[in-house]
């Protein structure tokens, strides 16, 4: 199964590093760095080397546990307190994905509670919770990706957008999860790829992936969505998410609400996918979500190499949006299915 | 009056060229080039170094006359079959426009009407009816941006999409006519200009134009029009017309049926400016207007220098998209404005 040869975070034999495929670099150049200082882990995931929300998590993980092996403490109490630095400045990297701060929260609970173990232990014990978080990972994707799975049957055409397959998470990814395991049992689907400006994730990302599996994949900038639609070439609409609120409002990438008011116009199905954990009991609404807004060179500069616009142009550059509830037919995650204005309550 | 020194289409003194303002070359560079054969003035158009339906119907008609000079004909019906030739040539540079063949069929009526005439005393009645067309649409775009200014008051947020300002047309353009006109006469106007993937008229040309006329202005990607529309900032969009067909359908660029829709969503009215010359009376509706796909490499390299996606991968790039007459508040041409579901018979 080609689309599982791709390894996104891995931590490196040695323990002193975490390696990531570096996507930024793609679909040019397959390149893997491996990052140690706590700037440099920071930066991976600011400049989106890392991204996903899952795939955050887990490199969070794995990146604190590095941090904790770099700590010059003979107690605890000072051990500790040089973790919650190091873990609230990997949280400060990106605001919205909620996985950052939960798998970071998980790690901090776990070193919480080993006070009157020996340092070596709690490093011991950090490093097999981030396996254990890569490895919750892997199982959710699967699990999720059979949900999906039910959604769909051969012949389907599926319009997905930004990225969220193996690379955004462990394996086989959330939205992306059922099209690569239903090619992979034979379904004939055909997926339409939204390119996802400014960063292109779509185009670089989606259909890097799409394409080493093998799968019949059309790419498309985000403007002509409309259209694809209204030749009845949709059957469903797949998107990832990185926050969603007690009420099933839903941050994704931005550009999520437009596919969602697109295809509730056109009558066809939308469905959000992401792990359970992704669910912020604590929000009670996407309007309580804070939308993280970037820097408007990634607007009026192709990559930073040549201008797109008059100089010094004012942008406004939001990388989410909120999808309402009422514009999602269904949330799939690995605890089930939950159709639109039932209660996500677990 | 800033945005009025732009010459975008002028026929040079000696009468044997068309000069253009090279739009691909736009905003990095005010590039002026003159064209005189057959294959540069198709180029020109082909490649979008002269875009916006009107500016292509002036610059055809232009373009017609200086190819009649050349014709070495010593009677009327060889310089006619000539002057059929090098219409038809130029009208198979882009197929969506009506106002390319509109006023090259004029041209030909005229040519065809001569009969009798000396040559030379034919092709001053050419270049006669060229400076009419562009006399005419100046007059039109004047009409139809007071029509647009009724549509908005003082402090109003306007989306705007692609390019129809003074560089799509003659001056003021269709589409931006009433936010330039308006910013002229004191209007505080704020403008929310999508970048228009996959050729970004939106960023380079919309937001030259708007910058060099002091207009308050925000440039987006595509896909967050969604976000701005949610958060109260747009009472209006406005977007030009390619073709409008006698139900009141509307063929413009890719994506404008995209802001329609979610402008209707979002309950903000959606009008479109065009001169009635984009009134194709022999189309009956939307499904019957030819959509021109491009080439996939407008998509996968930007601006063919950098590969954004894996190599050969599969695209689809229309140039446009029909929006239906049930999503239009208003169609806005020099005969008046006409609301939704009323005839356009003029």
């Amino acid at each position: 199964m080609s689309n599982n040869e791709i390894i996104n975070v891995r931590l490196c034999d040695d323990s002193t590093r975490v390696e990531i495929l570096d996507q930024t670099a793609l679909p040019n150049e397959t390149k893997y760095i491996k990052l140690s200082s706590a700037d440099e882990l920071f930066e991976a995931i600011h400049t989106l080397r890392v991204r996903g929300a899952p795939a955050i998590g887990i490199f969070a993980a794995y990146a604190l546990y590095v941090l904790a092996r770099q700590i010059k403490a003979d107690n605890f109490d000072v051990f500790k307190a040089d973790v919650l630095k190091f873990s609230a400045y990997l949280d400060s990297s990106r605001p919205t994905a909620v996985n950052l701060s939960t798998q970071l929260r998980r790690m901090e609970k776990l070193v919480a509670n080993s006070k009157g173990m020996a340092i070596p232990q709690i490093l011991e014990a950090m490093r097999a919770e981030a396996d254990k978080i890569y490895n919750e990972d892997v199982r959710m994707n699967r699990i999720i990706s059979e949900h999906g799975l039910t959604l769909i049957k051969d012949g389907c055409g599926i319009m997905t957008q930004c990225n969220a397959g193996p690379i955004a998470t462990s394996r086989y990814g959330t939205a992306l999860g059922p099209i690569l395991m239903g090619h992979e049992r034979g379904l004939r689907l055909t997926a339409y790829i939204c390119e996802t400006r400014p960063l292109l994730q779509g185009a670089r990302l989606t259909a890097y992936e799409l394409d080493r599996a093998g799968v019949d994949s059309t790419l498309i900038c985000d403007n002509m969505a409309s259209i694809v639609m209204s030749r009845g070439k949709i059957d469903a609409v797949f998107a990832g998410c990185d926050r969603i609120a007690r009420n099933g409002d839903v941050a994704n990438k931005v550009g999520t609400s437009s596919l969602a008011i697109l295809a509730k116009h056109y009558g066809i199905p939308f469905y959000i996918f992401g792990p359970s954990t992704t669910i912020d009991m604590s929000c009670p609404t996407g309007a309580d979500i804070e939308i993280e807004l970037r820097s408007p060179e990634e607007i009026t500069e192709l990559f930073f190499e040549r201008q797109m616009a008059p100089p010094n142009f004012k942008c406004y550059n939001p990388a989410f949006d909120v999808t309402t509830n009422n514009l999602i037919t269904a949330i799939i995650t690995e605890k089930g299915i939950f159709q639109s204005g039932v209660s996500l309550e677990l």
